[in-house]
């Protein structure tokens, strides 16, 4: 039976056996978010890149580029971490690169695995359907905050080992997916309000993006898993 | 006023600044608890160190030595990692070098703070009693088991914050204090029981140690609180 882990950081992940396994990298505020609403708009591909200059050298080929850091846009890129700057014409059939603080690390953190999936709670039930087809241990990346623990993508693993346990198709001998699990069901009736607790989301207000998060908790507004397949994200 | 942080490994212990911070190292199955029992039983002072052949570098200096690997004690030793093993006469005023899995790595990882206390279940009240005594920014780092999460570590982090946070002497801004403590909520009524759940209670198990076990998750069966003073834990 395959099995579920989830990792509470990027900088954790020399600890995990990458190789045979699935990763599904969550950064619910707000780059996995953002990416499955640009897919769920038209996009073709996705690079995730690590630095600001790396994005700049995809837009001399012709790419759209966004990029956050310390969850602010950079002005002139043409797209934020909002997911509703990825809302707009000119994403359908767009090739984008992609720099945030924390997601796109995570993406790069995971390049031994097997697979890379996205993963947020827009994209959760279509997540989890796939996860239940193509059965294969899996590790739920928790992108974190600057390589710290965060409550909100703790939740979104918690939802993800719920959902996965309660099929009988997959198991976990894994503290943190036990962890994950149970506090997802202390939050579940009222996510947005369980997050009032979290640092990242006090970050957050401070930004003006009250929006943003309620939209990313909100599951099940997009139909796509974007992958990694050649070094870009892609639905196939 | 003085911040709490949690720490879930000591693999993450780089991500934090240590600088002018008191760190608690907590492995409660078994390091620190065990540690706790022999100061209790009046030892003098305990060196943690990093490997079985340090252990036996202060043996011939003649320390007695206790060390554990993958949780089983090794037999040439005086001591195991058994809390039991310290509750003996030859541990008054005993000089004792200590080499476990993870609970010693974790005090070694600690060594930038500028305070560390050893904390477990067993002097839980006394070490927040010292904590609200001489308030300072803190940070609980679990041992966890080989560089990942644990629950038992986390649940002893969360009656830490639980605490400190009632006092109203301390605050937090971390997600994983937040988390720590809402496990601990949940868990408190009966920690063994709720400890069924654990992955390395399961490994434990397999050692029949059930009685180690229960020990451990006893608050309150100590009244010190070592700390690392000069390369050395020792009570003052």
């Amino acid at each position: 039976m395959p099995s579920i882990e989830v990792c509470y950081s990027p900088y954790l992940i020399p600890q995990f056996e990458l190789q045979g396994k699935r990763v599904v990298v969550i950064d619910v505020l707000r780059a996995t978010s953002s990416m499955c609403v640009a897919f769920q708009h038209g996009a073709k591909e996705i690079i995730p890149v690590g630095s600001v200059d790396d994005a700049m050298k995809y837009r001399a080929k012709g790419y759209l580029v966004g990029a956050e850091r310390n969850g602010m846009a950079i002005a002139e890129f043409d797209f934020g971490n909002s997911p509703f700057s990825f809302m707009t014409d000119n994403v359908k059939d767009a090739k984008i690169a992609i720099s945030t603080t924390n997601g796109t690390q995570a993406i790069v953190a995971a390049h031994d695995a097997d697979e890379i999936w996205i993963g947020s709670f827009l994209n959760l039930d279509q997540l989890v359907k796939e996860l239940l087809a193509q059965p294969k241990d899996l590790i739920c990346l928790c992108a974190g905050w600057k390589n710290k623990f965060n409550l909100e993508d703790t939740l979104l693993s918690g939802a993800i080992v719920d959902l996965l346990l309660k099929s009988g198709v997959y198991t976990t001998d894994c503290d943190s997916s036990v962890a994950s699990q149970l506090l997802y069901s202390e939050a579940k009736t009222d996510l947005f309000k369980f997050l009032d607790r979290s640092a990242h989301r006090k970050r957050l207000a401070a930004l003006k993006i009250e929006k943003d998060i309620e939209y990313c908790l909100t599951p099940n507004q997009c139909s796509v898993v974007p992958k990694m397949i050649n070094y870009a994200l892609r639905l196939n």
